[in-house]
């Protein structure tokens, strides 16, 4: 302790100035306006349809909501979990997932409950990255993996997919192609991590055995670790196969496999995730995951137990893949009907619609906050690209004009890109059909009448 | 992006070594042991009743569960809440802060919800600090915040409040004693942050408004940020005043005050809690939470909300508070009628039992945990220092011995010191006193038997 009695004023602009706040904000566009408050509803239309955001507008089954109602009736449900997550939670996630996985799972040092799928990431950054550390990131990408990695002192590196959809007649998730020697590429001394995602939010994509093998190789050559964030695990269609990049030979011990009870059970609001991985990796971000947020709330762990362990005999994953693919059916169909192409998904619930066609009048009047969209965000890597412009054909200005003339929201996928590649992205928007079957009618409705707006070809 | 096709091997020991955790991990004594699994329910024998951890074993008020089921029953609720904190708990805090704080409060900009007061002290440290900022920690201090602070670059810098009870026949909290120059002393150039813990855990003290007013006068005179952890604002005894700091002159723009759902309705498993702030430190703290966490679980903001909202209609603060005085009388009658010294609390739920005149065998057989404990024990500051060696008369062989042999498990109170001053907690055992009146008076009958095992006095 030193003895500075005379250590001067500091830390504000001047004596009663704001606190500095961390130059760590000033990273990874954390202070910046996200997507999803700009295109949500205090912005849209009040009668719009939101297959903008990823939540569903039903609520999880009612067995596992009575799980959780009956948690409340008891003591120790209501009190402090272990840090590692409820016993009861563990071994449930242990049953479902040791036949996935081909190994005998241990409850104790290889499974962690986390405060949702995105807290549980978060601490991985915290419990593995350096200052300087680069972390991989597959464009589109998830955004909240951006000030993840900036907050911990990582770099994020951005490795695109390439929509290779040009002559292709139905696109799906595989004709986004990741480029390995691309990938290659983008390791240096300093590459720690790469994350993968998949099946993959925006695209789609579930990574073929092939893709996940050539990454396999990659992290085993350059011994790095792999985030593998599958969340959308349960929602693959089409009898896909989703490799886990954890059962590949020599791959258990450096990677760590993100899950998530929120899109599971229909329940994002419950904020159980979970993580599964050798214990060289979960021992290290418990530690972590204990001090950022201690444990994760109790009641719904149980539900998320109750429903894990009860899945079986409600048919539920089954018959929940299925009803997703109802709605993706709906909206595919108005896609098809418009002649307007779009990516089909092999996994997750998102179609990126392909809005190269859109006829955007010149002239149309979009908001302040969308025109000074470039400008407004800020980039870690490459922080001296200048901010692309945004004029049509271009998703936040596709997406604000279905948004007011269609009365259907969604997400222009640029912005899951950095500025550098943002391009990639622009001639695509983002529909969530996580929502009942009704609203996907609903939608598809509206949806037609993009007819009047398409360039060439009228339906 | 580099082009560096052959970038050496790198962060394992060789190929196929497990991959290396953050430097970050090895401050801040993040991965030790920590002291709540030293004396949890595994080590202690089966029948030990727990005054040790701080959960109550006792559910929330049935009403306020009540309001939690019914928010399991509607979609919104089981859906992502926006990161600030659901409106609904967001208007309730305002209401319910108003007053005390003397000012309104805008839910918008001043109140943030996050998931537990643990991950909202987290996300202020995210949010403010520097690598290399100091942040004065008042010792004894709750053990979360040093690796919140070292994690994400801070420096913690102890100030220990003294027990000057010498002399003193019914010592309280008042009589552990700041000292304002030891204060004033600790600040140096790189000083940002004061956490202050009123009411405090493990003392039980509150801070008097003259003590409150020494701080906002350093914090002021240096431009500090204030910390003020105040979760155990609602168990405040004996017509104490309970003074928050950001209320004094010129506070408000400079403190961050943290409550917690967990304590105010016996809910530690819910993991919800809340900042209070000017806009200033509200901001940049959601958007570090927002990250972390994305936002909290979402039926039991409910909830919490219906507590605030209806408390009054229940007289339910006046009443819980009453419970905790009946449930202290009990532990503080049989220290007295066991002659043994004490710290009376005066808010909180912690009585600290002087343990100096125990007199535990020299040969008795104490866990191989616990004899390894200092060695185990890393600490950031002052790191150059030697552990301490555990002998008697010392809190852990202390605690360990009166679980053993009495049966009712308590926490050393050395342990929520740094090395250098350690010694001040070693006379001092932490019993929890948030248990039901039945289990208070269980424990109470077995304390009696400590009278074997004092030094001079019999009772």
């Amino acid at each position: 302790m030193t003895t500075t009695q005379t250590a001067p004023k500091q830390n504000g602009i001047e004596s009663g100035g704001p606190i500095r706040f961390s130059s760590r904000l000033k990273e990874g566009r954390a202070l910046a306006q996200d997507v999803w408050s700009i295109y949500n509803a205090v912005n849209l239309p009040p009668d719009c349809l939101n297959l903008g955001q990823g939540y569903m507008n039903f609520a999880p089954p009612l067995w596992i909501r009575e799980a959780a109602e009956e948690a409340l009736r008891t003591v120790p449900a209501n009190h402090y979990s272990h840090p590692k997550g409820r016993l009861r939670l563990r071994e449930a996630l242990k049953k479902h997932y040791e036949a996935d996985f081909g190994r005998t799972l241990d409850a104790e040092t290889e499974i962690l409950v986390t405060s949702g799928a995105n807290e549980g990431q978060y601490s991985v950054f915290v419990a593995f990255l350096e200052h300087g550390d680069e972390v991989i990131l597959f464009e589109p990408f998830f955004d909240q993996y951006l000030p993840s990695v900036t907050f911990n002192g990582g770099v994020p590196v951005y490795v695109p997919l390439h929509p290779r959809t040009a002559g292709v007649d139905k696109p799906t998730g595989h004709d986004w192609k990741m480029d390995v020697d691309e990938l290659r590429r983008a390791i240096t001394p300093r590459t720690k991590m790469i994350v993968l995602n998949t099946p993959h939010n925006p695209v789609g994509k579930v990574f073929t055995r092939t893709e996940v093998e050539a990454i396999a190789d990659i992290a085993k050559e350059f011994n790095l670790l792999v985030m593998s964030d599958e969340v959308y695990e349960c929602l693959v269609f089409d009898g896909e196969e989703h490799v886990r990049i954890a059962t590949l030979p020599g791959m258990w011990e450096r990677t760590v496999t993100v899950g998530s009870a929120g899109k599971s059970f229909a329940a994002t609001g419950w904020r159980v995730g979970w993580l599964i991985g050798p214990e060289s990796i979960i021992k290290p971000t418990l530690a972590a995951s204990t001090r950022i947020v201690f444990c994760s709330n109790s009641p719904l762990q149980e539900a998320a137990a109750a429903g894990l362990e009860l899945s079986k005999a409600h048919n539920f994953f089954p018959t929940q893949t299925k009803e997703y693919a109802e709605r993706r059916e709906v909206l595919i169909k108005v896609f098809d009907d418009l002649g307007m192409k779009y990516t089909l998904p092999q996994g997750s619930y998102f179609v990126l619609l392909d809005i190269s066609d859109l006829d955007i009048p010149d002239d149309y009047p979009f908001p302040e906050s969308l025109n000074g969209r470039g400008r407004d965000f800020k980039w870690v890597f490459p922080s001296t690209r200048p901010p692309c412009s945004i004029f049509s054909p271009h998703s936040p200005r596709a997406c604000w004009f279905m948004a007011m003339e269609i009365g259907v929201s969604s997400i222009p996928v640029s912005e899951f890109y950095c500025e550098e590649h943002r391009n990639i992205g622009e001639a695509y928007a983002r529909f969530a059909f996580c929502k009942d079957i009704d609203t996907m009618h609903a939608a598809a409705e509206r949806l037609k009448n993009l007819s009047k707006h398409l360039k060439k070809k009228q339906i």
